[in-house]
């Protein structure tokens, strides 16, 4: 049987590869890649990086071209149903290239469980019959990440956390927590919320180019609005992610 | 400047390390344990083997008591208060074994930022001026693990997550989540969630007695009070975390 490994590999530094990683890319035959149009070249380089320090046996790199999803389409549910049909048939041609027992891999930045569609696609193709085994490999999220480099817990004691997007906080602070991390936000929600709320940014965690800025919302919003356009101006593309802290 | 380290070394699997980790481990002159009364020995000898895998140099190792806290205490806040002055004595007695340029370490189960005192203890030393620098490698979380093993995202696309404690959770499902992943559940707090939730549970996530139940609410809540209740009075002891998708 025909095996897929998703494995996580952390923020951004190589060294976030856990042990488990580092035996997994070991047993890979195909590294399939499947990117966007616009791949930022620095995160492609990371990539192989990784490999070429980690990886000590022959392998075969598949690329793919992940579709665009129409965002201007009408019918929200069916363009969605669409794109995702259109995913599942790059899949599915780039597992046809994988031996009947070889071992394939995606590799995910981050956790694969942390806003990441690879599992559903595996899903999908699951569901149409492609016959093959797969297994999960953790990793160190951008949200661990972000909270070892400012050395603060991600909950306070005994107290819930919310994980959610910059567009869900856009639309309000989420009920009952007191404390949120937010990913996937280019429009910097962190400036709307209460001056006196307190938050740790960090862009490019793990990475040369780290940035960390953290203090009262009130205090330091302008400042990291300005430091993240800087630097997504310079280096053409940005992942941040933040923790709020509700006094 | 004394240096001390809070390395995060990942749920239970010793191949759960980072190779950050493992290259700080290799740094580390004192490894100061901090235990309970009744620690299980069973995640005493994996922390030694952790060291014993992983380390190639010489080291100490420390051993303090954590206190008890006061649970009967009429005064919750000055409960609470005395037990983290008493902590942080025990801390500050550690730290004095360590030389003017040695690093010290703390291994926590997990990543640091969750649920987890280390940060807070260093905190209340720092506060009352015991100097020395402090940095955090990030860990496999137990909910990155309960996740990979499942193969289940944490998330549904674009929404939030939250991350809560079994007692939280028996007080309501919290509001503005359809996911919650919890954590520190002594009382099966799942069994009382409408029936149709989904619930992906896992005991001992990465060790070799590891458990692992999904299901409808509805149809396996009491199969794993009950595999639950067993797998804790065979091995005295019992960690388990899960996470909710309300339908
Ligand atoms: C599609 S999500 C993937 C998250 C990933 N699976 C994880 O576990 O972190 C991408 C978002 O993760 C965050 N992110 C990922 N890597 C990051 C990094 N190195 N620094 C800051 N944020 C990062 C950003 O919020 C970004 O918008
Ligand atoms: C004090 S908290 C520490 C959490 C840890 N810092 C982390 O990142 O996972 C202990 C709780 O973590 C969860 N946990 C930790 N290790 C686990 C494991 N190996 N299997 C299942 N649950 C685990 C359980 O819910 C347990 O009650």
């Amino acid at each position: 049987m025909r095996k897929i490994l998703v494995i996580g590999i952390g923020a951004g530094d190589p060294d976030h590869l856990t042990v488990q990683a580092v035996k997994a890319l070991n047993t890979v035959d195909v590294f399939f890649v499947l990117d966007k149009g616009e791949v930022k070249q620095e995160l492609v380089d990371l990539r192989q990086e990784i490999l070429t320090r980690h990886v000590t046996r022959p392998y075969r790199v598949l690329e793919g071209r992940d579709p665009d999803r129409d965002r201007t389409a009408g019918d929200y549910v069916g363009a969605v149903d669409d794109w995702r049909r259109r995913r599942a048939d790059v899949f599915a041609s780039l597992l046809e290239s994988l031996g009947a027992d070889e071992v394939g891999a995606f590799l995910v930045w981050g956790d694969p469980s942390l806003y990441d569609s690879t599992l559903h696609i595996l899903e999908d193709l699951l569901a149409r019959g492609v016959p093959f085994e797969h297994s999960v490999i953790p990793g160190i999220t951008s949200v661990a990440a972000l909270t070892a480099r400012h050395r603060v817990n991600l909950n306070q004691v005994g107290k819930p956390v919310q994980i959610t997007t910059g567009r869900r906080l856009a639309a309000g602070w989420p009920s009952d927590v007191d404390d949120v991390a937010v990913m996937l936000d280019a429009h910097c929600a962190f400036a709307d919320v209460p001056p006196d709320t307190y938050v740790y940014w960090g862009a490019y965690l793990g990475m040369p180019d780290e940035i960390l800025i953290s203090g009262r919302v009130g205090d330091v919003a302008a400042e990291i609005v300005r430091v993240r356009a800087e630097a997504r101006e310079r280096k053409g593309w940005i992942m941040d992610t933040y923790l709020l802290r509700r006094s």
